[in-house]
């Protein structure tokens, strides 16, 4: 299902084969967290040049449930996106978002934070639900250990996640997902000697795909960017890697430098609804009154529809005035340029110089990819 | 700029042609309060069949203001929108969102509803602004008399509607208004007499087109429906006739039978974002659990992108999930279902065939047009 078709260093341009197309890596995926990326339309997102969007197995399983989705045709149709589906476990959102944990070796209780109601996630359930939905990659339930985290805690952990992995792998042999490529996830919190043996243990068990979990979440830059180059340089060289939950423009190069191939972030969606840009230049915050007046487009280097038919001046006028069409135009932009900067990269790759692609991106961009907050990191509710 | 191309009783089929396109008549405008048609884009709007749109010159005089959408080279421009604008003259808004209004024979003072600041608009200004603006069709300042009003309160209003009429035409005749057409306002409140003035004086300064104003402000369905008639019955028949802020879709096809050619409102917007959509079998509200597990298209018979790529079920989810593309999507398709209705009638009658046409709406959408209650009609703030 996976193809390296070109390297540079440790970074790979390659093809990712799915049930639903053809996905270019390295990529990044929108979050369309409850069935829809946030403000964006299919069309949308087409446009913007998206073949894979992620959905998250914790929202869609708590509302409209996996049996409604099932019943009307599964995840792609019920939200009209004909392209690739990668859906995570939820054991991001149960540790994230849900309310009173119960954490047991069978699997995880938890209350919605929305009515309050009652749930209980097992791996074996995990997987259930998401060959309800149906999406072409798929995740085992893990537990996402908090930052910072003792040692006997991450080692605990790490135990568990490595034994609900072992369970979610004889259930989806089990069941019915033989389209459908499970990914095991790697945990191990920030120590390396967790990391390799998480790397070995969930490598032995052999899934279609291997992603990075527990990163993102509150360490230093330099922690993130080092455990990812270390697990990177572990896992199988001929199968996926995905960087979860990551991250910045400045993130995904730095990833792809390590050697990642996939990456989603509810970023570009989510500062879009708060008139935050990405450009070329770096990022352009539209509720300062210095672009009142302009009538240049967002980004002059970008092809989307709010650059090509929409003035900074008459976006920030949409934004100040709670005009809904901000939020698509400015999400729709920041999507395409996340996907740019991916295929920008990918093309670096192919011609052998990616480094020097990302360092005029940085020296444009005008930001150091290590002194950036990770305040805007968190999931999208 | 106004050819009939067929009439059917009192209904006409006609073109009007605009510096910005033709507009086939009869025709309903969305309504670009802010210069964005809530939830949509220009691209949204075409694929719908829009060729004309309405800008609030209330909305705009306030933010981002005229001089600035002047400067940006107009508002199709700063709005990305090539098709026909037209443009209200601020009275009706001034009249039912601004506080503290002082109405004085020179013009009107008000305080703006977001920031208390204070403003003055006179019909020589509300032109002005409508020309820095360049929407193809403006209007004259004119009073929004509240209903019910005292006959000495409606005679001293039109009175004052009429000078302001001739103020505006004299302003827009010095100004640089050449390529926008300037359409008269009939006022006179619900005494048929103060109607009939009001027609003859409007008509005897001489507009290009003329819209019916003070209706659809709280009187009786068959106060507004007679009044419609006479009104549209006194107007030169060469000319068209835009009755201001109507309506329902029965409402549409009442005031096509009784000779009226344009029509705005913010219902196929503003209900769509309180989940009620409008189909030929009558309206549908999402939030009702019956449309939960639904498969089907929201109106099997329209063609809009919500109805070819999504499910009730689907739209039902994103809209209790509150997501934005819920909003979109029900925009989208409330709009395109009033255009619809509009080019559907418009066949109607130049096949000769209206009434049948409406009877068979009618049977079909189950609504009678005047049991309807009003109370959905007020102006989108």
């Amino acid at each position: 299902m996976f193809e390296i078709l070109a390297t540079d260093g440790a970074a790979r341009a390659g093809r990712l084969a799915t049930a639903h197309g053809v996905v270019e890596t390295p990529v990044f995926m929108p979050v369309g967290t409850r069935g829809a990326v946030k403000a964006l339309g299919p069309d949308d997102l087409r446009a913007a040049g998206a073949r894979i969007v992620l959905g998250n197995t914790y929202h869609l399983f708590l509302r409209p449930g996996h049996e409604l989705i099932r019943e009307l045709g599964g995840l792609h149709r019920f939200m009209g996106w004909d392209g690739t589906i990668l859906t995570d476990s939820g054991g991001f959102q149960v540790w994230s978002l849900a309310k009173l944990r119960k954490l047991r070796e069978e699997g995880v209780e938890f209350r919605s934070p929305t009515d309050g109601s009652t749930h209980f996630l097992s791996p074996e359930l995990a997987i259930e639900v998401q060959h309800a939905l149906g999406g072409d990659i798929i995740h085992p339930l893990d537990e996402c250990l908090a930052y910072p985290a003792t040692r006997e805690a991450a080692e605990r952990s790490l135990a568990l996640t490595l034994r609900w992995a072992a369970r979610a792998k004889a259930a989806h042999v089990r069941g019915a997902g033989g389209r459908q490529a499970l990914f095991g996830i790697v945990q191990g919190g920030t120590w390396e000697d967790l990391r390799r043996r998480a790397v070995d243990e969930t490598v032995a068990l052999g899934f279609d795909g291997y992603a990075i979990g527990g990163l993102a979440v509150g360490e230093p830059k330099e922690t993130m960017y080092g455990l990812t180059e270390l697990v990177a340089g572990l896992l199988p060289r001929a199968q996926p890697r995905y960087l979860m939950g990551v991250g910045k423009p400045e993130d995904l190069l730095e990833g792809v430098a390590r050697g990642i191939d996939m990456f989603d972030c509810v970023l570009p969606t989510r500062n879009a609804r708060n008139g935050q840009c990405f450009t070329w230049d770096g990022p352009v915050t539209l509720k300062q009154a210095r672009w009142a007046r302009d009538g240049a487009p967002l980004d002059p280097d970008c092809h989307c529809y709010a650059c090509r038919g929409f003035s900074r001046a008459y976006l920030r006028h949409l934004f100040m005035s709670d005009e809904l069409l901000a939020y698509r135009l400015l999400s729709l932009h920041n999507v395409h340029f996340f996907l740019d900067l991916m295929r920008e990269a990918r093309a670096a790759i192919t011609r052998g110089a990616f480094e020097p692609f990302k360092a005029r991106f940085f020296a444009r961009y005008a930001v150091s990819s290590l002194d950036v907050s990770r305040d805007e990191l968190r999931p999208e509710v």
